[in-house]
């Protein structure tokens, strides 16, 4: 073994208390469909909102999405612009945020291939997020792709690259996180070194937005979701159409907050909290309609979706500028994991020309 | 799913029948401790034969080293040298020969990962040379790296990186063949394309040479191997020690030539096949002592390997032109693997800012 090869350089002088601005946030999305209002408030918000306070990285994750989606690239290749517009829409913004390409950033590849070995096989399979997930898409143990099982390995060197602290996740993915960090703790111990930095998991308040079928959560499939990218027709039309408390068939009797996904977008998105209270009270005792609650949730929505569909819609002219932007996007991410593939070569002495 | 995107190219013009100059080699060795006899009876010597006629890329296994080796990359480092010498003394020659290390073709890297999505777990863990290797090394169900359960897919990345149509290999190694060509047609079928070439097992005609203490493999590790670089002093000592007929305790007594590594040595090296068979009969019926017959092999042995040291030793007086020699490989590895990545990204349409 050799000696500790420093990282304090890349983490700012003290690598115990650095400061706010040089944290750095890696987050992404699947590009398998539009981004949809979960999205938004689990993390488009969130992203928004801290890009300037920390250094940020957004990832189209195309490989991660192939591990499912292997026989249907096409689907991946379309959303890729889809995705860019979506986050470009809602106020991520190339100036402070790093879009990128995953499948691009081929360094990527390599470091998981290093971790595969660094992680028994036992260990993956018992990981509770990928044992939930195989049982969402109804994989049988015969059939599961060797990809899929391993994508939580591949998910550390995606945050590991980019020497993350901070991963913003749904609470359903905190075992993913918790592996990185055995990872990193492996890998710095084995290798003698501190190149690798341990990431946080990063819970927001509202972590997952029901479906508009009521449904525990928004997905595209299901067909319960509303898009970033709906129009005001759609929007009200979805809202229309939302699940509310099925008992409450009067207006006059009383009806349950808890649970009606009408109320819980109201949560997320109503500013104002004390006309929402009394709203709610309303609902409980009786003689509110949903008509009524699902006319304040349009307009509490639709000012909240304006902006968004007019800048979307403002991007989506020029399309082929977006691309350059993910383009950049992804040479700045490439330079960001090089550096980090550097120093794991060298702390595990594999780089047989560039060191002496 | 697109057009189909054509090789025809790279394999010369007609697919099916490319003349032989044109067939591409991929084979190699994992740089864990030098190699010895069992290596240079096994493939070596049939590389050295084959490389005029032969595109032939020799790859050190480093990253393949590492699925068992993770914790222990200097034994690795240090023996890309050793290996690299081993190949210049038998006669491997840069000039027909492509002499690379793995982890360094970072497309490979990016190939398996690919690959991972299109072969399910249950297959990988059902494959006999895994199981086999597993048992081997002592890994309990619990312990087994995931790299190591994987490598099998890697392997597929490399040979058909190359495009490679011939394989050598051991017999044991037949599956590992079968899987390649399994990823092969699935990756052209589920991208409807030809861009990936199925590889060929070669098998060589003596596949595995005894350790001298008469154990079933020849393997530095277990101590009974006779390593290329070896003095003649040591050589000497080693026939010497070498296991024979156990029976055979007297001259005069009968002994027994199946099984008796000494004369599965002389089948290998002695190129007197009628003295050969005069002495094994000699022996069959009694009053050869072993240490003619040992004798014998020690001047058929040292006849073979004194060049080979001798080249080694030239060699091993400039690392440093050695170490060019791999760089220089590395790069035209580099080259081939990354034309290859190209028509992968094609096929898969996450090409995303090449194609149009």
């Amino acid at each position: 073994m050799t000696s500790k090869a420093t990282t304090a350089k890349q983490q700012g002088g003290s690598k115990d208390s650095p400061t706010k601005t040089q944290q750095i946030i890696l987050t992404g999305d699947r590009p398998t469909g539009p981004l949809h209002l979960g999205h938004y408030v689990g993390s488009l918000r969130q992203r928004v909102a801290l890009q300037k306070e920390y250094k940020t990285f957004v990832m189209m994750a195309d490989a991660q999405a192939l591990t499912d989606n292997a026989n249907n690239p096409d689907k991946i290749r379309q959303n890729i612009l889809e995705v860019a517009l979506d986050y470009l829409a809602v106020g991520i913004d190339p100036k402070h945020t790093t879009i990128f390409i995953q499948s691009l950033v081929t360094e990527l590849a390599e470091l998981t291939m290093y971790y595969l070995n660094l992680v028994t096989i036992a260990r993956v399979q018992r990981n509770p997020t990928v044992k939930d997930e195989i049982k969402q898409r109804g994989y049988s143990g015969e059939s599961v792709p060797t990809g899929f099982v391993c994508y939580p390995i591949s998910q550390a060197a995606d945050i590991t690259a980019f020497k993350a602290n901070l991963v913003p996740v749904g609470s359903d993915q905190v075992p993913m996180i918790e592996l990185a960090v055995e990872i990193v703790r492996t890998f710095n111990r084995t290798y003698n070194c501190d190149v690798l930095v341990e990431p946080k998991a990063g819970l927001s308040d509202i972590t997952r937005l029901p479906g508009t079928d009521g449904g525990g959560k928004m997905s595209k499939s299901l067909g319960n979701a509303i898009s970033l990218g709906d129009s005001t027709d759609v929007v009200q039309k979805k809202i229309k159409g939302m699940y509310t408390d099925p008992n409450h068939l009067r207006v006059e009797d009383p009806g349950t907050v808890e649970g009606n996904p009408v109320f819980a977008y109201l949560d997320a998105f109503d500013k104002d909290k004390k006309e929402l209270q009394t709203l709610k009270e309303h609902y409980r005792r009786g003689g509110l309609g949903d008509t009524v609650v699902k006319k304040r949730l349009t307009e509490v929505l639709l000012a909240e979706l304006d902006p968004i569909r007019a800048r979307r819609e403002e991007f989506a002219k020029d399309p082929a500028q977006v691309m350059r932007i993910i383009e950049e996007g992804t040479k700045v991410a490439r330079a960001a994991a090089a550096q980090t593939l550097k120093e794991v070569r060298q702390a595990m002495r594999i780089d047989y020309f560039e060191s002496r």
